[in-house]
């Protein structure tokens, strides 16, 4: 019978003073206000699902914040965000929105950091522990890194097993196994914890002790009498150990849910899951990567190297199960391996192959060193398909604010930022099958742009396009560098490129009606200067403003204006966003924050002219 | 007897020539060679000369280019380049600077790839070897990584030993185990390691079979006749397999060479060999590194948890070994980890101690998305020492000239930016005693400032400094964020920082022949605009060149430029580094090139005057 525990506000001292045996029913309260919260408000339910019983038990034997619990990603923190006074905000409608989708410093003292890129967790506690061990020797703090089996595959989370192992003191590595990483598992370590999971942890092939770390196994992951048991025979270990925990992911989500619009048990289907009210309508992101897909799979018969890579986030890409199945070797997943991919990415190309690498611009910055060496100091045609870019809503940990600053800037890259349907395919047709010698990175366009052709009616959208012409000769230099005049002009100069486009144009109108025609310039790519249509604007324009959807700084807009103040008569200005984290915020208020509504470039334009 | 092969040009057609018995006199050869250029050239000499055998070995055995050859950060490539058409540029002093100290396609196709930063020989691999079976899958070409035993503790290379298990075909990993990385060995994957050495690779524990991988050993890596035994069994293997082979670092340095003033054997000193004839004097780098460790070490006794961090190269940044003995847990090498080293810094900062995390700058593109996420975003008070930043006559692979876009541009970042010895130390203080919220990057000064030190009287140097102050309290707030005005003139202002503020000195030594005082500016830092300043500067003056020691794209001189333009009348022009890769061009050439000499600034301004 389900208790009623949630009414109240939980922490982690009264989670204490609850009678072990009631934890089983604390936990179907838990488990199933996460369904219906999952129903209401949509999140990362599966993995919460399958760590109820591991955050209760973690609650009920070590002491947060006295002990310290890193939840690796962070994703899986709901269960913990109930335990430790925000319980509210998953069984009050009204509250869901009060806190975010990941542990955060701000909301409450269990939570040590903000976390939404994989594989850090383990390096994080090695260096609390370090400190504890640095300030009092006898310090008795438990240290607790949480990381799921999926965030193994990822570059440094190995590192972070490799230097756990030199620790002298206290270090838990719980390892939450649900068999599961955002799509399937990828990589040699997987057969190993199948090995070690079938042999309940006894099989003499153990990774991680080959990393020198001592090793527990607990088969029954989701029962909370197995894991309070086993939490108590590690408390204050006086080592580095690894506790390899087999739990179920979506464990709760079933049949009657599933009549409801939601995917029982443990699938790829439930690592992300979207409200019941939500729309259903295909979203900018996954349309566009169905698109690209559905371009490129058309090309498989007649280019057997055509590769599309995806560092284990293919669904969210809009890279469907239905089309992987299909792909072969045209279609790999190398986990949650940005490094991995992107050199893997440089040796395809190398080889003669024609690799696309696919993947949030967020998680792209984990892959700097290697686009920045593997790939363009080695001048590798490989084509890097950027989604989720530019400033939005996001999580502060998933921000896409600051790709041109990291991509526009590296040598031999070309950042190509498509401000309509066409363009991209266009974009993507040349950067896949001309011979360039230069990497090419491609801005999957935004919301706004999608809604733009559709309003336009420059697309089929909802329908996915299945037959395509590719327009370019193989060996067609590059024709995006020369910047597109949508509309000509005096005076007044708009420039802006990707996401800005539909802002610009709507500008343009408002100024048309204080009769005002500006031009229209669309920069079609940030990583080199026309500096012939920059020369050319300058004889007939006095004022040109650049607006730009990421980070002003070092982004497109202040090399354009230092080009013009330091060639030309003309004063350019900028807009973009401020250098900051933003979390959650809404586009709008971004964009005012910003300056950048059409009603406020037009505003500007007509102040500066007055 | 030693042959006398390389008199002629080798290349892998000859190498199959020679009879078998004869080759370990070749291999003599080389090695005594290898030595030679060591004492005229300096170089990556320790590492070569472990692999003498192996690359003789690899070109006897296989046939590059059509068997692709990998090296791992390619610094162990000497032999192979002997083998493949160069092998003058090693015999002939003339010609010593015909080739560059790593793999290079420019100068063979032998070489497939430019690589400096350690770990993704594996990744590019597995992408050439899909590239190969999807093009053909009945090829019978052979790819081989080659990846010494330092490299493994990187994050990269770990993907690439979790993601090759995947491969169903050929694919060759060959581990140069000579017990050494730069410094020692770090994490727990050496004793692994060293148990499969100690059981001739016999061990059950087998991190390599753990990953999926086949596994074969040779315990005699020095031995050619036994490695080509190997490779010939395992030529064509139709599957992924780790050949573990035992060699020695430096083998062939001997009493002889010691006395010579050369270290022999197996040791840190031989990782980086400098020429008999170079100069003694201490390098700028080193300097600063040691007075650096110098200052805090001082403070030790009373923080107990001040840590300094090395991924893996302590030397090379002035941590010497006498330093990392007295240290104790106030040290910590966390092997070739940038990205581990940036998250365990971000827990001891948010644990309460104070971490500084030292590397050379192109080296913390490794850990861009650590800094960004676990460090920036959570405002960790962390303090990373940015080595060898700038332009310089650098490898492509190692160029300085990138910190600043990749840096100066992450939210919550402050790059401090010292042009003397005692900006230098005033900012480490500050940021390794105060309480502010924001992690904190100093570019080390180069020996542009330590020159201009020595020449003003300013430094110790080379004695290193013992007894220091702190002139901080630990509350104070940034001292740096206002401009400096080493100089208050009118009409033309000159602004700088770190490393150029020397050349701007004596631009302006030049101007003031011609009867012009320039304003000089220090800007101290390239996060921040001091608008008060530049708005100061506006008044009364006309022309403000900004000369920057990095690349201008996404510099912080573009954004000057666009705020001035756009904030005020004055024009601001841009110097720095052009956006491209430089290999080994004297520093001399780029300033050139940059317009960036003093008498270029000075022509410059002159010019704009007239």
């Amino acid at each position: 019978m389900a208790t009623t525990y949630l009414k109240n506000t939980l922490t982690p001292a009264i989670i204490k003073t609850i009678p072990e045996q009631e934890l089983p029913a604390l936990c179907e309260e838990i488990r199933s206000t996460l369904v219906t919260y999952g129903q209401q408000h949509g999140g990362h339910i599966g993995s919460n699902l399958g760590v109820v019983e591991l955050s209760v038990a973690l609650h009920y034997v070590f002491s947060s914040p006295q002990d310290q619990i890193i939840f690796d990603v962070s994703h899986q923190s709901y269960v913990h965000k109930m335990l430790t006074g925000r319980t509210q905000a998953y069984t009050d409608e009204t509250k869901y929105n009060s806190i975010t989708g990941f542990t955060n410093p701000e909301e409450s003292e269990h939570d040590a950091f903000t976390l939404g890129h994989t594989g850090t967790s383990i390096a994080i506690a090695c260096g609390m522990a370090q400190q504890r061990d640095s300030a009092n020797k006898h310090s008795q703090r438990n240290i607790i890194a949480v990381i799921g089996d999926g965030a193994l595959s990822s570059a440094v989370a190995f590192e972070g097993l490799n230097n756990a192992a030199l620790l002298k003191s206290n270090l838990i590595i719980i390892l939450n196994d649900n068999e599961m990483s955002i799509s399937q598992n990828v990589g040699g370590i997987y057969d190993n914890l199948a090995q070690l999971r079938a042999t309940r942890g006894k099989s003499e092939h153990n990774i991680f002790k080959d990393f020198g770390l001592d090793y527990q196994y607990v088969e029954q992951g989701n029962n909370v009498h197995e894991l309070i048991a086993q939490l108590k025979k590690i408390k204050n270990v006086d080592h580095p150990i690894v506790l390899h925990i087999h739990t179920k992911k979506g464990l709760g989500l079933d049949e009657i849910d599933q009549q409801k619009g939601i995917i029982p048990g443990q699938c790829e289907a439930n690592h992300w899951q979207n409200p019941l009210h939500a729309s259903k309508a295909l979203p900018a992101r996954k349309y566009y990567g169905q698109l690209a897909m559905s371009m490129l799979e058309q090309r498989f018969p007649d280019e057997p190297t055509l590769t599309i890579i995806s560092p284990a986030t293919p669904r969210s890409n809009g890279i469907t199960e239905d089309f992987r199945s299909r792909a072969g070797l045209h279609y790999v997943d190398t986990g949650i391996t940005e490094e991995y991919a992107a050199a893997y990415a440089a040796g395809i190309a190398k080889a003669g192959g024609t690799p696309v690498l696919a993947t949030s611009a967020t998680f792209f910055q984990r892959a700097y060193d290697q686009i920045h060496q593997e790939l363009c100091l080695n001048n590798q045609p490989a084509t890097l398909l950027i989604f989720a870019a530019g400033i939005s809503n996001a999580d502060n940990s998933h921000s896409g604010a600051f790709d041109i600053a990291m991509l526009a800037n590296i040598p031999n890259l070309l950042y190509l930022t498509p401000s309509s349907e066409q363009d991209y395919l266009q974009m993507l047709q040349w950067s896949t099958t001309s011979k360039n010698h230069e990497t090419v990175a491609i801005r999957v366009p935004s919301q706004a742009v999608l809604q733009a052709d559709v309003e336009r009616n420059t697309t089929s959208y909802p329908e996915i396009k299945r037959n395509f012409e590719n327009p370019f000769n193989t060996n067609t230099s590059c024709p995006f560098l020369q910047y597109r005049f949508e509309q000509k002009s005096d005076t007044v100069a708009l420039l802006g490129f990707s996401n800005t486009m539909p802002i610009i144009r709507k500008a343009a109108t408002i100024l048309e009606e204080h009769d005002i025609t500006p031009s229209i310039i669309d920069t079609l790519q940030c990583s080199y200067l026309d500096e012939q249509s920059l020369n050319d604007l300058s004889r007939n324009h006095s004022i040109t403003l650049t607006v730009e959807d990421g980070q002003q700084s070092g982004g497109y807009g202040n090399r354009i204006s230092a080009w013009l103040t330091c060639n030309t008569n003309i004063k350019a200005f900028n807009l973009g966003a401020d250098k900051e984290f933003t979390d959650q915020i809404p586009m709008q208020t971004l964009l005012q924050r910003y300056q950048m509504t059409p009603e406020q470039i037009a505003q500007n334009i007509l102040q500066h002219l007055a």
